[in-house]
């Protein structure tokens, strides 16, 4: 299947020279929906996640699918003030700004096995926070799973050492 | 399996009187998290269903699942300007304030089956602007779906003569 085509380009969108990459042509596909699914399941399958880590709203969405297919818990990372226990907290940049998450300081222990899933992949500041703060609680990442990957920004060379798989690769803003 | 002994409440927060849910220790539970999903599935399996929409950000959890194993499409709902292309929008009320979500004006057609997921039935409120948002765009909601329902808040009065699930319930503010 040629998944690439599912995916919308919005262009200067959320601001102008972005080529936003709209994924909700695909997660409107059953079919196709289905289909990156089951290529993160295969690749991810039997390596004894126990807990799969996300960062609101669109990581949220692959990351609690492969949870429950991997037989894992799922954590979800948010926005500051958003999660209502004790949390620890991790600021980064983005393509378009510094932001932050937390994570309750609950949510993952020592002996987790962590795969991170986001939806997209671009200068990889969240994914190195997410990293950061699933191995501050003592878990040891496995590896990072992304629908799409925006190679020419580099994301890549942050996470060096862990296992990255990317379904759709961009090599320029196209 | 009694999940109700899975969710955490966190006393007066987001503000003071409330006895927040806190779902976190439900998903982290794979166990658990993975049980409450069969009993969703158990309840909409077989009835058709063709798009899951749900609204940012912990609607995704439970919605982007159920869509995926019900062969269905995914539909966000998001807050005003996150969606990229072309949208609809609706208003409404919540627990605490007044708010708004978009979709996108293609994510939904005639003849589409709509399932509503959710963690949360309170109000109402939200749910309500599901409803028309999809039902605007020509879709028929043929359920929608809770983890957790604070039956005080009488939310189920704003929709009648929807088929609703709700696996966990609250008589009171506890």
């Amino acid at each position: 299947m040629d998944i690439k085509s599912k995916i919308r380009t919005i262009p200067d969108f959320p601001k102008k020279g972005i080529m936003f990459k709209d994924i909700t042509t695909l997660l409107q596909d059953a079919h196709a929906f289905r289909h990156v699914v089951r290529e993160m399941l295969h690749h991810f399958d039997g390596k004894k996640i126990t807990k799969v880590a996300s960062a609101e709203s669109r990581g949220f969405i692959f990351g609690s699918i492969l949870a429950y297919e991997l037989h894992a818990g799922f954590v979800p990372l948010r926005k500051p003030g958003k999660l209502p226990a004790k949390t620890i907290k991790m600021e980064f940049d983005t393509e378009y700004s510094t932001d932050a998450f937390e994570i309750h300081e609950d949510a993952i222990q020592p002996g987790d096995n962590v795969l991170i899933v986001d939806d997209l992949l671009a200068t990889g500041g969240t994914s190195k926070a997410a990293v950061y703060l699933a191995e501050k609680l003592g878990g040891k990442v496995i590896g990072l799973c992304f629908l799409i990957e925006l190679s020419f920004l580099h994301g890549r060379d942050k996470l060096k050492g862990y296992d990255i798989l990317s379904l759709i690769k961009y090599d320029k803003e196209e």
